[in-house]
């Protein structure tokens, strides 16, 4: 393992088995498969990700370790884990972002619009008056279902492997915001590196 | 206590305590307050309570029983046994109702769309082209946040106290649906019947 891998380790404790996304693999140590830095904390049975396109400032995905696509394929104690971490992650995310909410949602199989058939929580900070500019607080809904809330796209898009389930799943009309575009591996290697430095301060209970 | 109160109460284990949604009474044993007899499922920490008017068929609320209004202010355990619940219940209602997925939900806060101060996670099953008509798999954000999935404004409307979140919060353009009526106190009560015997049919694991 090159010096360079383990500084990259390093930002993610207990990150030194490989963890999937789906068929995506995240980690940020191995760098011939195409997987994006993006995990920023992880726990023997839970991890937590940024995202490619982020839908507001600070949207951040939690997942199980273990790749199943529905919540009733988890054990007590990973659905425990899962939460507690969405609890945990929401906290953090609230903070550094000067929220005062936040949304948080599981498309739980298919037909609720699932696109990665691996259990994830979104987990979205929110403000007053922050989707004013598209429609309303609710906005959010159409943003996370449309085109830019499709994990499984922006992963296909950063050259991992294809799905045809984005194809499958039936889609609320997205709404359009040209000006946002994908970011790059190193933006998002700082904001998950951020992210864990940040998840240290974060009080356990 | 009369025998009738007593035959109602028999349908909700545990729940000899009165148990509020917000400022709102749910628990079936009384009748006085204009309370709903809505709550089909108790554990110490956590409750599980059928609407008065569901945007899909199936569609619950999963509460902890004490009154705080974010996920950040439940105990680790309360936040544990909640999505327990939340598992557990969702496996019934998407099991009775012959579905294949599951929209899981928290509005966490006045700004992510929260209509009652107090935490709830919606459930609601879903099936393949249940929601065709309505534009697809992902309108079910719409009537969740338009004026449908205002369970706040529904317990206003059956009779319980008032409150100015509603007028507070920004809400998403209604999705038209003049065709559904709320539902009657009986249809509740014999729904929540059936669903607490169901839940007794429910692995706990």
């Amino acid at each position: 393992m090159s010096s360079d891998s383990s500084e990259k380790m390093s930002a993610v404790k207990g990150a030194a088995a490989p963890i999937y996304f789906g068929p995506f693999l995240v980690t940020p140590q191995v760098t011939k498969y195409h997987q994006l830095p993006q995990v920023f904390y992880t726990t023997p049975l839970t991890y937590a990700l940024v995202n490619l396109k982020p839908i507001l400032p600070g949207h951040v995905l939690v997942s199980p370790r273990r790749v199943v696509p529905r919540v009733s394929d988890l054990t007590a104690a990973e659905t425990s884990d899962l939460f507690l971490t969405v609890r945990r992650v929401g906290r953090m995310v609230e903070r550094i972002h000067g929220a005062s909410a936040l949304n948080i949602a599981v498309q739980d199989g298919l037909n609720a619009g699932q696109s990665v058939p691996h259990v994830h929580c979104h987990i979205i900070p929110r403000k007053a008056a922050d989707l004013d500019h598209r429609g309303g607080t609710d906005a959010i809904y159409d943003m996370l279902d449309g085109e830019e809330g499709d994990v499984g796209k922006v992963f296909r898009e950063a050259g991992n492997s294809s799905s045809e389930r984005a194809e499958t799943r039936t889609r609320f009309p997205v709404v359009d915001d040209k000006d946002r575009k994908p970011r790059g591996p190193e933006d998002m290697k700082a904001e998950a590196e951020m992210l864990a430095r940040e998840m240290e301060k974060e009080p356990v209970g």
